[in-house]
């Protein structure tokens, strides 16, 4: 029998029953689950999402919140635990307790480097979300795509896929998405809270960000700046950072993209972004860091204008 | 005969054809005008497109700008002239004289304030692009999608619809995507180059404007200003501060923003926006100004302080 069919006989059978999205939840793993609660609650289990630390506010308008639970270090025994999005054990945090305690374990995701860590595994790394083989579970398994079911898996494919963006999005995302849409998705109201709700700290940190902007080496590496007094005086969290280097890899005709980040004692954490051929990785991994092709990064102690001269020469060497 | 087919036989009968796509291009005029021609060439027939100005250097990557011309005011007789993407004549601009000395002339368009003013008229105003509507007449027509043509009409249809985050995103527009991507549609290459592509001066500017930011009105409000003197600086265009507003209608529970351009002799170019449930199209009025319910404009003459105060004071009105 398919794999497939294997899991959805197995989540026909038990009685109770535990989803593992994995630690730092995102879109997708968050989105998977509680599609796939819904689904199973469908067929009278009531299931319970574990989750490691409170839902970020910005998935806060996603239907479904009352299956999570922050997990407080319950013993409990469940028929099936199933672990969504999960590359590995270590994403599962305290969690584990719960999955190494299930009688059976399930491990559902899309990432490349998943270590098939459960009773029966189900990678499909073609996918360009763990929402997109969720989604396709439902349908096998005859459950109406409620608004609410595809409203989640919506948000699952449409973070994981950068809002249809990245590489991983294929013409079979679409087609679901096609498909979750003649189900009563809100696209404008979703992408809206998803894409374009931003908190006011992080506005104003932009916006100083922007102002330490320098333009290097003809226009090809762009430094920017985040110290600690800019967090402080925009009332900024750590979070708040993401995304500030893509600033710089965005402009027209940067290639190298730093973002400076000033943590305590001298200590300078370093992103790298390349927008097509530089290996920031190589650049990373000489400074003690590590990462892939178009993002990489590192921690480096010294003084600011040191630090940018360190990186500027490597990444001279590599332009 | 239903229109859709009397166009193709028409488009089929001809030896001379011209496409006139809006002024002021964007993506969903320019790439359904290059895919059309890309499907006119296949049928033995040269086309050409006349373009009222320059194409922006944003949509310089689309294939086919070889079928582009710039309208220098020649004066030709075609066979059979097609406006596409345009809602009336005063779309067209100089281009008028090649719409009126055409023997023959088809308007296809999408927009709900089409005036029909062609001889025969396709206005398809449930289609997010007229992209979509091109996409079906290829189809029709059996012309093959091609990696050129797919891409013309991904980027008018990705344009269109703000990357699929617009309520006129269909289940129907992610159908023609999927089916886009499966032939030969880069999307990461695309959407880069489409929408995470910032001049420098554009980026300036974004900084600079984010220094202005006034929230008022327990947060409900956002107000941002742009100088001349901030232009200079950044050394900007004018269609640079397009979408600065957005950064204020953003926020996290702002619900109406503000931007204030300074213009010459104490003039100022207001844009209102509004999130959910204000109609910033009442304040635009009563300035003289106009627009909808939640993105509107105007201009007003005094100084910059009181015309914040007048702004403000309509706005508490409809908070
Ligand atoms: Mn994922
Ligand atoms: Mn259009």
């Amino acid at each position: 029998m398919m794999t497939k069919n294997i899991i959805i006989s197995k989540i026909k059978e038990v009685k109770t029953l535990a989803i593992l999205p994995h630690v730092s939840i995102d879109g997708d793993a968050l989105g998977s689950s509680i599609a796939l609660a819904y689904a199973v609650k469908e067929l009278g289990i009531e299931p319970v999402i574990y989750i490691e630390e409170e839902i970020p506010s910005s998935y806060g308008f996603l239907p479904g919140i009352e299956f999570t639970k922050v997990y407080q270090g319950e013993k409990e025994n469940y028929d099936l635990v199933l672990a969504l999005d999960t590359g590995d054990t270590g994403r599962l945090g305290k969690r584990i307790d719960i999955f190494n305690a299930a009688s059976y374990t399930i491990n559902i995701d899309h990432h490349m480097t998943n270590t098939e860590f459960a009773d029966l595994n189900y990678v499909q790394t073609s996918s360009s979300a763990t929402g997109e083989i969720i989604y396709q579970f439902i349908k096998m398994m005859g459950i109406p795509l409620t608004k609410e079911i595809s409203t989640c898996i919506y948000v699952a494919i449409a973070t994981d896929t950068g809002g249809f963006r990245y590489s991983n999005t294929t013409s079979i995302t679409h087609q679901i998405i096609s498909d979750l849409i003649n189900n009563g998705v809100d696209v404008a109201e979703v992408s809206q809270l998803l894409f374009e709700t931003v908190s006011l700290s992080k506005t104003k940190l932009t916006g100083m960000a922007v102002q330490t902007l320098e333009i290097l080496e003809n226009g090809k590496v762009a430094f920017i700046t985040v110290t600690e007094s800019m967090i402080k005086d925009a009332d900024a969290k750590e979070e708040d950072c993401d995304g500030i280097v893509n600033i710089g890899r965005n402009i027209k005709g940067v290639e190298v993209a730093v973002l400076v980040r000033e943590k305590e004692n001298e200590s300078y954490k370093i992103n790298l972004r390349s927008k097509k051929y530089v290996d920031v990785s190589i650049i990373a991994n000489k400074l003690g860091g590590g990462g892939h092709k178009n993002a990489a990064g590192c921690t480096i102690e010294g003084n600011m204008e040191d630090i940018k001269q360190i990186l500027l020469k490597e990444i001279r060497e590599v332009l």
